[in-house]
């Protein structure tokens, strides 16, 4: 399978190369159009459910030195990979910015990673095969899961079978960088809860609400690796699993969840490789810090500012969140997911995930 | 052997709150004396080996009402921490502070979280007992372990034996927040190396460097977590293993090498439980720059006052360090680890490990 993959893309960036040659051909400049990314050209998919580019295209083009250099990068970049997938080897964008100063041609060198990562998007967006696929690796992997799930993991050193509560220490199964490796064997899981903070996922692991539950607890680690929203996603479309995602209550945490669910700016052509639509915010929701009379900080400049522009970002033009946003603004406070511990350490696994659970239909 | 830990680590807390009864009895007016936490106040143990708090001391006393509250504060901590280790329960720092706000005394609440931070961390220094023995987790565990090593770990849900190359994936094994619950059942590892970035530990995986050297690869994902240290630490003096560590070539990565061989200003009190004085530094050193010829980028001006501060630090006053960090102000250019692929991705395990090791005579 794996294999097979590989082939796939590998032809797919030879493609990309021959439409140069194509072009001279037919005597064009060569050129290549990429959609333009940024807020203002991405819209919702009402078939998908996701956000995904719109219509904008920039092209880079060889009728000037600036745009030649681009295509000659490309061209170059475009090699290794395809050499590296035919010897089933991996790098990362680091490497490949690094690398670049060994290949012949001065011109076709990056001059900043910026540039070779931007790159390597462009690559991702007119080939349509993820970064992953062409055997990039981020340079941190995903984070941790840990539930009633039995995975199989195929490794360069041989397939792991691995139980992610029985074969694992406290800290859980370790997500891989490309989680496509995974193969799920069986489970007996009831729902997915993705947890922003260690501290929290440790609290749930302590006491044994992935047993009792029957949850995978997959720990985000603040804003998500590419790795850990994949996996989520698999878990929802291949287990059918429903999927909540529980942060502090304050709005750079709303985006996590945001990019769990919608995808985020920079990956919009990955939407439906990553995102989990039907996803769902548990908490801390604004309306809970009033309910729960939770410990609070006062919002600060950057988190007003960053409420409003919320409400202006299309993945929260929601009756939902314009309801918990407005709230917010007028309570003027947050509270990080840890403060539930104000009422006991047992507060939020005996009461607070139950209620909201419930509520949400979820048990 | 937990269980007895614990039994002892809850004695010495309520030790230390039977000493305010016993400035009672005497009609002295209670108080703490706490080493002052400061730079000017670490110095080299020559025995041990590493840096620890000199005799400056500062005095928490009930003599004032701010010194009143903050005793009453050590108080309550005292007694929810006992409480935690009789109920063989854990918490983090930041649950503490959340919780306190459930106490029945007002003055007894924190009113920050340095201010819990703070206390827990002079308990510590008072009682010696570390905050792991207190059952309290820090808000990140510890990285992931990838070698030829056979390890047990005491869970709360039974014990679990995993081998840290044939039980795990790609990711490797996860350290969980306390590493004094592994035990060591044995192993084939002639060495650990500690690596900085996530990048670099998966290239080094990706090309089996553990498996070709018998070495136990570590990450640390930047500046290490507590429980990352403690492990290798262990790993030193219980299997006789040598340590190195391998970051970028900049004076932020030196100290994290610091930190792996000396601890740092804020726990020099754990240097004996978390410091691995005979941890050596593999590069990238300033010299490697020159020598490999590797791509760099100029020295910030904050990077030079943090080398210029580095050679006041008494950590770096070895010949050694005088000469790398000169080297390095008189070149003025930093290198990150990843710069190694600008030779090609295997470079760093055919050549730049092989050769370093064998000059510094681990292998």
């Amino acid at each position: 399978m794996s294999a097979d993959n590989d082939q796939q893309a590998r032809e797919q960036l030879i493609d990309l190369a021959a439409q140069f040659y194509d072009q001279f051909e037919l005597g064009e400049i060569p050129h290549m159009s990429v959609p333009t990314r940024t807020k203002n050209n991405i819209e919702y998919d009402e078939d998908k459910d996701v956000w995904v580019y719109g219509d904008r295209e920039s092209t880079r083009s060889a009728n000037s030195v600036r745009g030649a250099r681009k295509l000659l990068k490309a061209v170059y970049t475009i090699e290794f990979l395809a050499d590296q997938l035919e010897e089933d080897r991996s790098s990362t964008l680091r490497e490949l910015y690094y690398l670049s100063e060994s290949w012949d041609n001065d011109n076709a060198q990056f001059t900043s990673q910026d540039e070779s990562n931007s790159l390597v998007e462009d690559l991702e967006i007119v080939s349509g095969v993820t970064r992953e696929d062409f055997h990039m690796r981020p340079e941190e992997s995903g984070a941790k899961v840990m539930g009633p799930l039995h995975i199989r993991e195929q490794t360069k050193r041989g397939d792991r079978d691995i139980h992610c509560q029985l074969d694992v220490g406290q800290g859980g199964y370790q997500i891989p960088n490309n989680p496509d490796m995974i193969e799920f064997l069986d489970n007996d899981a009831d729902f997915v809860l993705c947890v922003e903070t260690g501290g929290m996922r440790d609290r749930l692991v302590e006491n044994g609400f992935d047993e009792e539950y029957d949850a995978i607890v997959v720990h985000l680690g603040g804003q998500p690796a590419r790795a850990t929203r994949r996996l989520t996603k698999r878990f929802h479309d291949e287990l059918g699993l429903p999927v909540v995602v529980f942060t502090d209550g304050d709005p750079w945490s709303y985006r996590i969840y945001g990019s769990v669910a919608y995808g985020s700016i920079k990956s919009a052509h990955l939407s439906e490789y990553l995102a989990t639509p039907e996803a769902d915010y548990i908490g801390i929701q604004p309306a809970d810090i009033v309910e729960y009379d939770l410990p609070t900080d006062p919002l600060s400049d950057s988190d007003i500012n960053a409420l409003e522009s919320e409400l202006e970002d299309p993945r929260f033009q929601t009756d939902y969140w314009e309801e918990q946003i407005e709230l917010q603004l007028e309570i003027g406070k947050k509270s990080e997911q840890q403060s539930l511990a104000s009422h006991g350490l047992d507060f939020v696994t005996d009461t607070y995930l139950p209620e909201r659970l419930d509520a949400m239909g979820v048990i």
